[in-house]
Formats: structure tokens, C-alpha cells, sequence
């Protein structure tokens, strides 16, 4: 961390927060330049609040030096993370495909399209017991019910299965039935939950919230980590921006990025992302191709009676057109299809 | 709603999708103009899902008509909610300021700091006993410990206490404790959580979200009123833009939209929607002008200390430079102060 | 356009505006729900600005039904476009990258960064000679000096090239000198030049603005088709958002959103899309797989030294060594690249 | 500046690029931490372009330290600047208001709004006779004979006009008519129109643009003011955001920052800031008591007529309620009213 004074600074309160940083267990290097007057904090900055210093009057500006994220870095962890989940991996060139509706509606519904996806060919069924909904007044999941109906379908079709979990109080019952627990957009950053994720040994799936940033990103998953799970996968699927055209703006270029900032393996939600199912096979394409390791889309039998986001889900001949492309991809980019 | 079709749409679509319509209840009516045809539903369309008929391959738009929100809506509900807490109101030309420290740190910092304000005049205490962090590296609050140091100073001073709840686990001690419960801007979306908060008959300070539209902040309030808690406070505390300079973009005008929109009272956070204490004062003043009921604002003893957020709090005199001002303002306005 | 009234809209204000509406030579369909009344205008409302109708008291909203451009309206010209500049094609199946330096600096310069690009393989030349830039004392460019070394490489590579222009008072020259002509992203609102710009018969390389959407950025095209140039190329290159570790944000899925929407043939831009050279490659692949009909990529000799932008310049040899897996791909996806 | 070295940085790579920094000009400061070595530069960096440094391997990061911006810095420039127009003041603490139409459309109209404002009490009259449209088939101003009848509701009423400049063609014309030139939001970059503006000695008004941040909007002053223009006013008329309620996102947190970062005057266009005219006094009253230098509000006698933004015009009557409440804030406040 590195603190850039004020102009004219006077001597003893420079002094007096030098005297403050050193009883923080810290080293100082100072750099006297024409107009500024620079300071390096030398030692373990990670865990040093930088708003701390910037309410020091003498402070013009604090500048981070480093990444305040340890577990999910990168450079203290150089090699990719691979995460099995019944026989099938995850990362540095593991390619996933995670298919199935947004919400489970039936044991009709969710059986069928778990046995379609099985033929054609596809790594995870997913599919929402709980699903966080704008309106309270909207279908809200089938619950618990709905984590028996996933069930069956694993049962029948030998598809591990993914769900997101939306509080604690079901924590159990998730680490009994799912497979890999998912982490929505809007809970990224509640940080009570992701802590007892930490506790669990499931993989999680940790959705990019709305609007965090990609260092946001990697902290929430560093509250995981930094309580011993770590197995995180991370998902982007779209961010809010400007643009009203698709539902999110999908942040691809997110991918090299989390590529390079850290180990975790990534993926990419291009339902979620666009909310255009037209858009959903070429995004899928170019999330491959930008280096992801994976996929998650949504598939539902009947998209016009879909109880939500009917507007963004592929039927599955659409999912049959798209996946030969996918895997004919992944070939091209030495990607191992997990399917 | 309104649906607008694609040129063209052949006769037989046109009819399954009215009898998809009619099965819900709803009429039709029907316009059809040289290129477009239209169909309007007319019934209670509160509770359809617009994606529903947007998957339909004849449907080339969905429009909204009405809003989502019920409980929430002015128009249900023409005349301002004022809430009573402790004697004090907020809404329709009660101005409340709801002053303290981001975190609560030590019993000497919380009553100490409850003092000055109390002598300077303030309506509530605010205080962290629970702080949602970015980092979980960072000092996350005293927890219940807070709690409790928030209901010694409240017995000085006789102010009642504001503290911010992050999960359900902790409700009852809350309702118990505390006189308005906040769900900060992470959480707004916690839907869970916003669910429980409505089986209570505490007051809810529910604050905007970072990337919230005005809509989705209203269904927020939503789900806790449709609960049959009907006092809910609405705080806008800055959304998340392209522009770095302040640490959020305080959103004014969204205090007459809300005031619009819907009768709950509305107040504004400065020090988290600038991220910088010398605005406060300035955006205080500017937010009660621009029709507010309220203004929350860190006030810290120390800011240079402060366990979190040091840069946007004021100090006691600080605060006692911006009270004249805010109540000067309040008597043009014709606003009563609550202090 | 469609007029939904406000409830209990009195009858006479209703026929007043309906009588507005009539003549402006548009006819109406009313249709009368329970809690809202609707009015449909049925006619040419291209030209018509809706916020005429929203100032009336009654109208609660005005819904635009049909887009606003029409000459770049796939639907109302259902085949690509494709373009043909020096024996080049680009549209419908045919894809170019432009290459070069963001400046031109020197002869010596742009010469051997062109001999390279040629002898690697590249569909035209980019070369900078008036340069957008934030400061008033950065680097401005070489400007018509800057043309000059232009057509030096191009005469001795046969790389057409691509130039921006900055103002209409340079139009000649571009018009005679210059075989594509860019229109800034800064610039894409700028409706003198874009006229100007119409009234001539050379391709226009049209950028989208930092935060225009993609029907402002349609619009700026109907600028230059409306005065009868149909040589429009529009050019993703990155929107603002909140994400501040990539330069831009690279809306890819703009990609197939544009194809849709209109007939125009569209590139994209890594380079400026994310601002780091070490993307270009990576994003250059998915902007193909995305549907883009080519990309334009900063590629610099000595990128340390750049007069400009050399953080996100590629050196020849990478873009020798991303130009054998473009060419891979563009195979797979059926492209015939043009070079 | 700063250059944050990658930890490990060879030796000899780092004497280079010390070597090349020495060639600039500069002198450098090294500081070698445990992680991490900082090279501070030391000497006239605001010419210097931060991403040469960038594109250095070793580099992994560069950080400013002083703002880009010189002629428009309060740092070099401590005093208000003071803007005196026809006898009327503004800046510190001199409070005008502009008032008029967005278009003139026809004598009657603009010499009637003029006198209703003249009666009022307003500063300045605007007009637009150059209207920046998003379609091409929209009203476009009625051009040079605008000037001509804005002249003449000056000479009835002696109230000095504002209208916008659209390109440098008419920049004779604008000197010769015109009071204070605008520049509107979608040329805040045009730097070729800037530059020229810089070259007059008229009083320009530069709004910020859709996407601009604070450093980007002052460094457009600082094209003006580089070439000898020292009369810019800076209007902040509400950015891009996510939330589409109101037009735009009315920044009124920019009138402080100006204010700290910068002398130039500041006013606020709440009509543009908000796109509803029912916004338009408070918001004016609002930027007042945030600091700002004055407020541009649109006036129409027909807003339902008129022929471009009626939807956020307000009529003269609305005006004349709100002005005597601006009027009452600006004692308040103890500015002085220019009217």
C-alpha cells in the first residue's frame, strides 16, 4: 500500500502517521519527490483497511499495491484448480456443460428434459428448487419438494446435479442432495452465507453479482476459501450496465481476466447473460473460445409455459443443434469435453 | 400488458396464444394496425411473468402497462405512511437524522459519541454490530456484544438505536433490541430474509441496492409488506456508475420519483452515497431539499481509527457545524426536525 | 407508438389529444381495459417524438413499437450487406482484420509495421493521424503528414487503409486518400460530421459510442444512410461500466444483436474493447465465434515506445502468432478470410 | 506518477526502463519493499501518458499522483473564477439562472417565453438553434435564422442568450450573436470544436457527457483553456446510469467535487438531469444548496406542442412558482440572485 501525502505536508503529522503504521506491525519506505511526498507500506498489507489512512488530512490518495484476495490468488497458488464431482472435472481444460430448466415445475418435466439432455450429451443437470424472484408475488421454487424431484432425475440419468441454495437454514439438506451448491447473483455478497459455505466440502458454484467487480468477485470467493472449502467455481453471467437490449451485458472478457487474477476455475452463463435464447448457442461458443470451462445453460421442454424466464431457455433440439458445435469446438481449443 | 406482435403472425398462433391468455383469466383486446397487431391484456396482470409471453415466437414485445408493486404503490395507497418510532415520526414533513459511528467498537466510543449527538440533537443512533465486508479478512463487528453496547448508550441518552441485520438467525435478538432494523444495500435482494422481516412489527430501514432500479427496490419493500409489516423506510445510499471519483453516485433524484411512486417515507445516506466526509454536510442539506424525510450519517469520534469506513465519517463537531444548517433548512422547507 | 392513458382520463382531454393525433395524418385504435385505456397510433411514426405525447397529462407512457431507423432495419432489408473495398469483401460470410498501429509515427514506422502485417496476412492497414485524445497535451498526431506515410505503406503493401477523421474539414483529403473512413467512438454522435459523411461514397468505419446502445448506435448509421451513403460498418470497441480492470467493457454479444437488428456488417475491436494486449488474441476468437465480420487490432512494433495506447498493442509476432488461429477458426465457422 | 514493479523484475529490465524514464526527462525514486519495488518518477509528469509505462513486462501496475489537469486545477488557480457576461456575475457565490426552450421555433414563441422570463426574473435566455438529434429524421433547429430570433428576443428584452454550437462552420456566427456558446454533452470530445472554442474569447458553457467522469469532463476545459479561453462554465446535466426512471442520472455529488478539484463555475440542468419537467424545481433547488453556480432549465409556453423535449420543459407558470423558492434558498445560502 502506498500512501501519497499532500503537498506541504507539516513534519509532525507526518510523523505522527508514520508512528501509526508502525505499531500496526508495519515497515515504511519514504520517497520525497519535488511536489509529493510518497509513502510504501513495506509487510502483510492484505488485511489494512485503506479508508483508514485516506481520513488522515496530510493523505491525498491511498494506492493498493497488491490484490486484498490470498486463497483465490493466483500468484500464490500458480496452477490451475481442477475440481472432480462424480467422476467429472473441472478446469485447465476440463470443459463442462451444465444444462436443465431454471425452475423445477414436476417429476414429469425435470425427468424428461434430464433424459434428453443424457442423450445428446451434457455434464451437470441443473435445475431451481429455490429461486430468488424480483416479485414476491411470483412463483417461487418448489423447495424441498423440488430437491427430490432433481433427485429422481440424477437417479435416472446418472447426472450429477446443481441447485442454488438461497439461505442457511436448508444448508443441510444441500450438502445431503446436491452436488454442486449454487451461489445466485444476489446473494454474492451475503457474506453470512458464503462463510458456512466455507465450513461445507461441496463445490460451489459462485455466480458474479449484478454489479461487483471482478475483485469483489474474488473476495466473496475468498470468504469461502479462507474458511477451508476450496472448491469454488465461479460463473459470470452478465452485468448491469447501460445497455437494455440483452437483460445483462455478459462480460467475456471477464474470463481471460479471472484466467489470469486467479486459479479457480470459471464459467460462463449465457441465458442469464443475454436473457435471449436466440443468443444462447453463439454466446456459448464464444465463452468456450474466450477460455472458459464451462457452461451453464438453461433447457426447458417447454419454454412458453416455463413458470420463469421462459424468454431466455432453449428447448432441447435447440440444446441438440448447439452441442456438436460446442464439442467440435473444444476440440480445436484442445478442450476435454466432460460429458 | 400489452403484447405487441411480429408483422405478419399467422392467424392460427395468434389464437393459441389469446387461448393461453383467457386460461389465465384474463380478457383480450385486440388492434390491429397496418404493420402490428396488439393484444391487451386486461385483468389483474400484477402476479403474469412478462417473459412468459416473450418466448412466444409471434410476440415480437411484451410492455408493461402497471407497475409491479402493490402495497408499495401511491396509487393504492394515495396518502404518505408516516411511521412512529419512540415518539418520533419520519414521513410527510417529519424529518428524522439518524447519526453514529459505521461500527460499534468500544462502550466509552458508542456512548461517548451518543452524547455529543444527543446534545447536538439527533433523532437516532446508528451503529454497526454486524458489518457486511467486502473482505473477510476484515473486522466484521462485535456482533451480539454490539447489541448490546448500542442498548447502553440508548439508555444514556434515550435515542433510539438503528443496527443493520445480515441474517435470520439473529431476528429475534433484533426485534428485541433494536428500534429500526437496517437491511443494508448487499442484502436488498436477500429475499429470504426480506421475507422473514415481514412477519415482524419492527420498522425496516431497507436500503437501495447498488445496481437497484427504482422498481426493484419498491418489490424489495414489496416482499416485506405484502408480509403484513407495513413500515418500511426507504433509504437511497448511491448506486454503483462509471464514475470513480465519490465512492457510489448519490442518486437524488430518486428521492421525488420515490415520493411518487409510493407513499413510504424516503431518506437519504450521504456518507456512504459520496464515500467522502467533507460532502456530507453539503449532500445532507441538498437531500432533505430535494424532499427527503431523513438523512443517516457516520459520525465518529475518531474517523482516523474507525474500524471501517474512516474516510466518509464526521466528527462531533463536524456534525455540529451541519445541524444548524440542516434545521434552518428544515423550517424553510416546512419540515418538522424530529430531535 | 402506443399512448397508455393515465386512469380516469377525462373524456374531453382524451378527444383533444386524439384530434392532435389525427393531424399529424395518423389514425387511432382505442381499446378500453378496466383499470387503463389505450391508444394505438396506426401509421408512418418514425419521425414521431414520443416525448410530444408524454407531456400530456393523461398519457401515463408512451410505448415505441417499431425501431426508429429504417434504412439500417434488417427488416425492412432482410439481406446482409457486404461491402466490397479494393477487391476486399466484408459481410455476409467474408471477414477482414485491420491491423496496425493506433499512431502513425514515421515513415520508417508505419512501413515496416505494414510489411510485416502483409507478409503475415491482413485485410487493410489502420494507421492514426488525427488522434482523439483526452488530454490537450498528449500526442494529437501527425495529421495530414500522417496520410501521407499512410499511402507510402500502401503502395508498397497494397493494404488499403483505414483512417479516422476528426472533422469535416479534412473531408477531401480523407475522401481521396483514404480507403475506409473511421468515425471515433467520441465522434459517434457528432451528427454534422456524420451527415458530411453520408453525402460521400466512401465506406464509413462507424464506431460505437462509450455509452450508446445499440439502437443510438443504429441511429448514427441512419445518419449516414439517410443521405445516401450505404456503406456503413459499425464497430463494437467496448462500453462504459462500473468494471474498471478492463479499459472497456467488450459488449460481444452486441455481436449478434446487431445482426439481428439490422443488415450492416459488423466488426469488433479487442484492442480498445480491454485495453490490454495480452486479450487481443483471446477475444479476437470470440469475436468471430460471436458472428463478427472482422475484427480491427492495435499492433505496434515497439508497443514500450508508442506514442499512444501501447498498452494494449500487440507486437508483429504476436499477431503472427494469433493470425494461424484465426484462420483455424474462421475455417470451422465457415468465413472466407480476406486476406 | 508511480510504477508499482511484478515482484522479481530482473535487474537489467529495471535499469532499462530507469534508463528510459532518465531519457524523459525525470528523476526517479526507488523503493524496495519485501514483495514489491516502486519506482516514484519525479519532475513534470502531465504530459506523460501512463500507459507507456503499461506496456513494460516488469511493470505491473502505474499509478497517478497528480491530477492530468493544470489550467482548470484549484491547486494552481485557489480562486473562484468569476464569469461576468453583459453585467450579470457568476461563480462564487453569483447565482444565475438560464431559462428558455430547447428549440427555437418561431419569433412569436421565443420572443413570448423571453418576455414571461424577462418578467420573472431570469439571467439568460436559451435557444437552440442547432439541435443535436439522436434520429435524423427529427426537428434539427431552424439553424442560422434561430440566431436571428433569439437576437431579437435579446434586443426586446436585454436578456443575453446561450444556444449551442453543433461544429466550427458557424463558430463566426456563434461569436458575433451569441453570449455564452454551448457545448452539448454529445461533444464534450470533440477536441477539434474545443479547440476552436479555445481560440475566441466568448464564455463557453461545456456540459459533461453521457459517460464522462470528472477528470475526463475537466480535461475538456483544459482544451479550452490551453489555448487561451479562461471563460468556461461547466454544467453537469446528469450521466448514464443502469436506471432508466429518469432520463438520466442527475449527478448533483459533481457540484462539490468541481468545486474542490477545480475554480471554474458549475451549474446543473435539472431538465436534461431528470427528462420530467415535475422534477425540474426541485432539483433546481436541490443543485442550488449543493453549491452550484446557477441551474438551466427549459421553458416552453407549450411544452405539449413543442417540437423537441416537451416531456421535461416546464411552462412559465410552472417557473414562476418556482422561482420565488429559488430565490428564498439563495439568501439562505447567501448567494447573490443574477436577475
Amino acid at each position: 500500500m502506498i500512501l501519497v501525502l499532500k503537498p506541504g505536508a507539516p513534519r509532525e503529522q507526518v510523523d505522527e502517521l508514520i508512528g501509526r503504521i508502525k505499531t500496526m506491525g508495519l515497515d515504511v519506505h519514504i520517497s520525497v519527490g519535488v511536489d509529493t511526498t510518497i509513502i510504501g507500506l513495506v509487510g502483510d498489507t492484505t488485511k489494512l483497511d485503506r479508508l483508514v489512512f485516506s481520513s488522515y488530512d496530510i493523505v491525498q490518495n491511498v494506492l493498493k499495491v497488491t490484490e486484498p484476495f490470498k486463497k483465490a490468488n493466483r500468484m500464490f497458488h500458480p496452477d490451475d484448480t481442477i475440481i472432480e464431482i462424480g467422476g467429472r472435472k473441472i478446469g485447465e481444460g476440463h470443459f463442462v456443460i451444465i444444462a436443465g430448466p431454471c425452475s423445477v415445475e414436476s417429476e414429469e418435466q425435470i425427468v424428461g428434459i434430464a433424459r434428453e439432455l443424457k442423450n445428446i450429451g451434457a455434464t451437470f443437470l441443473r435445475g431451481g428448487a429455490y429461486k430468488p424472484r424480483t416479485s414476491p408475488y411470483s412463483f417461487q421454487g418448489l423447495g424441498l419438494e423440488g430437491l427430490e424431484l432433481l433427485k429422481i432425475a440424477r437417479a435416472e440419468t446418472g447426472l450429477p446435479i446443481v441447485s442454488e441454495i438461497m439461505s442457511t437454514d436448508v444448508l443441510d439438506r444441500f450438502v445431503e442432495d446436491v452436488d454442486i451448491i449454487q451461489v445466485g447473483a444476489r446473494n454474492m455478497q451475503n457474506f453470512v452465507l458464503l462463510r458456512e459455505l466455507g465450513r461445507i466440502r461441496k463445490p460451489i458454484l459462485l455466480k458474479r453479482g449484478l454489479s461487483a467487480t471482478l475483485e469483489e468477485w474474488l473476495m466473496s470467493a475468498e470468504y469461502i476459501l479462507s474458511e477451508g472449502n476450496d472448491k469454488v467455481i465461479l460463473c459470470e453471467r452478465g452485468i448491469r450496465t447501460f445497455e437494455t437490449y440483452t437483460r445483462n451485458t455478459l462480460d467475456l472478457s471477464a474470463v481471460p481476466a479471472i484466467k489470469k487474477l486467479s486459479h479457480l476455475p470459471v464459467i460462463v452463463d449465457p441465458s442469464h447473460g443475454t436473457g435471449k435464447s436466440w443468443m444462447v448457442g453463439t454466446m456459448s461458443k464464444a465463452a468456450l473460445v474466450a477460455g472458459a470451462d464451462g457452461v451453464i445453460i438453461e433447457v426447458h421442454n417447454n419454454p412458453k409455459c416455463a413458470l420463469s424466464d421462459g424468454d431466455q431457455s432453449i428447448t432441447p433440439s435447440d440444446y441438440a443443434a448447439i452441442f456438436p458445435k460446442i464439442k467440435q469446438l473444444a476440440e480445436i481449443e484442445w478442450k476435454r469435453l466432460e460429458v
